[in-house]
């Protein structure tokens, strides 16, 4: 507490990210991709020179955009790039999210920093429940409303669940709420789920998020950006200059744009990935877990029989870390990001002396 | 205009920032480094591997904050990063300058950011006039008032008057305020003036702002800083990690420790600048110019017979860029960026050739 804080931020509960621990441990708990970036990003990194660093960064950004536009087959002005996929995040809740009198919509399990969002701008939200299979029931979303919804958001495949929704879904959302954004965040959406950037033409409310910090593989570079139509990002474009002109550096750009022309990379070890997913599902449910249907590269678990925070703290005493929530519906599941086909036999290893001790 | 918009972003005019030309132009409009940054620096970029890119980056960022607490002799906890100053400048107008019915003092001619942030926070503003000669009058802020500000905010040296406030004068205001945060934007600090980060021990409520895109050369890199007492640093990181949890890529974080370590080239190239100015401002001197004594990498001059828009264009035709602000009481006035001694005499032989035609 300081007396020199503005009056809304001694309420103010900030969002706690995964431990990045300072030991050597096996790190299954923030979802970083198992096999690193394309070797074309260090490259194109070190094809950078001096002056690259003593200049400003290209404001627009113009390779990057023009990147990412074409993996989508949308225009350029159809992108709008931030720090990660978070700041992405808060520039939506912030320019899209503020209609008088009317909430946003989204599910009780997801992304949490999307409630730490509401808290910070002040955006009314309405909290639904997921099913109690933890798929989201679409009828909630679709029902006529007394007021219409300000923005509906949601996860796709949602997090810390695993679970996708099918597009059809998705367009039946979006139709059914046309004054309102459909906000997709499909942060893991390159492991089994179909893109909703598809539907942008048909349904000109929907907003896909994307980082490049899970199936790119870069988490370390801090590159997300969003696809939506044009007015939508003229009034993303109009906040971020009114925030900071230059969130993303020079190397990020450079770096970003060289993984994504990796396509060839990108699926290989994508693929790999949701192989190790499939095999470790398998074993998990061997042991007595019962999984959820991952389209994602983590796995969200729990056992009948061992409370979650004890397994937890069994895979940190064999220097393993994964993730667990303390909140009410999945306080008994474990999230565990797919390493390589060794990571997760070191895993299920672990995780059998832990069953059997 | 989009009706998905919310309601605030309607009125919302961002901040246009200098421009980046695409063609080949000596680029003297942004004030970045004459020389670039040390060898270090890309030096240790190079060090990092996949892994690096792979993971997201050391969250508390431990390397980057000694690097700055050991340069300013002050605690870590005394120290905030962001992504280069403009976002540390956002996030401490919404920690520090949202205090019910209590005003922001600011000088009318200052970095433009801050009247853009006034309006996106909604923080009220008092705006108080430069004296005639473009001086911050210290009276103007240490006057009692029926209220008591909620904070003041002036770059020092100003920008982009290049003109300097002494640090006893800065201590006054910090006295006569005592229950308002007084924010020195130091961006061009180490190009000749005193820090203010000297005062804080005895001034618990100054904050001071750094970018490490001016004297380290480092703009493409995206690093800024603050430095305040631990209670203020706490306010700050409450609000960034309510915003964006990773905002400092690693590349960026391992770029700027090595630019820090390098005092030694660090010194040598600000005076290497600092000697360019002193002789930019004699030959501006004697071309007719009027040139306010500057202790920044840039000069403000005006000429009492040409017209600051045509000397503009006349160097843009001669492939130079310049910075020309249209605003009141400085249009006339052009901000000029100070290159090597090459790109100084070419600068001077282009406004002879104009001035001459």
């Amino acid at each position: 507490m300081s007396r020199f804080w503005s009056d809304h931020i001694h309420e103010l509960v900030p969002y706690v990210p995964g431990e990045q621990p300072k030991q050597q441990l096996l790190k299954l708990n923030t979802n970083e991709h198992a096999y690193g970036p394309s070797p074309r990003v260090f490259a194109a990194i070190a094809a950078k020179n001096n002056d690259d660093l003593r200049l400003y960064p290209p404001y627009e950004a113009s390779a990057l955009l023009s990147a990412i536009a074409k993996k989508h087959n949308v225009a350029t002005d159809q992108v709008f790039l931030g720090n990660g996929s978070d700041e992405v995040l808060a520039h939506v809740f912030n320019t899209l999210f503020l209609r008088e009198g009317r909430p946003l919509l989204l599910p009780d399990i997801t992304y949490s920093f999307y409630k730490t969002y509401c808290a910070f701008f002040k955006v009314p939200a309405e909290v639904i429940p997921l099913a109690e299979d933890f798929t989201i029931r679409v009828e909630d979303y679709t029902r006529e409303r007394e007021v219409a919804p300000a923005a509906i958001i949601f996860a796709n495949p949602n997090a810390p669940t695993g679970i996708a929704l099918a597009l059809d879904d998705i367009a039946h959302i979006a139709q059914a709420n046309p004054d309102s954004a459909v906000v997709v965040d499909e942060a893991y959406v390159d492991f089994g789920a179909d893109s909703a950037v598809a539907l942008i033409a048909q349904h000109p409310n929907i907003v896909v998020i994307h980082t490049l910090s899970k199936s790119y593989a870069l988490a370390g570079l801090r590159v997300g950006y969003a696809v939506a139509s044009a007015e939508i990002v003229a009034g993303l474009q109009r906040v971020k200059d009114s925030f900071n002109s230059y969130p993303l550096d020079t190397l990020a750009q450079a770096g970003a744009v060289a993984a994504i022309e990796d396509q060839a990379y990108f699926d290989e070890k994508r693929f790999a990935i949701m192989q190790s997913r499939d095999k470790l599902t398998k074993d998990l449910q061997q042991l007595g877990f019962e999984v959820l249907p991952s389209k994602t590269n983590f796995v969200f678990a729990r056992h009948a029989d061992h409370e979650a925070q004890q397994l937890h703290q069994g895979l940190r005493d064999r220097h393993i870390l994964v993730r667990h929530f303390q909140q009410p519906r999945i306080e008994q599941f474990l999230r565990i990001t797919v390493g390589t086909p060794e990571q997760c036999a070191k895993l299920i290893a672990a995780l059998r002396e832990i069953l059997n001790a």
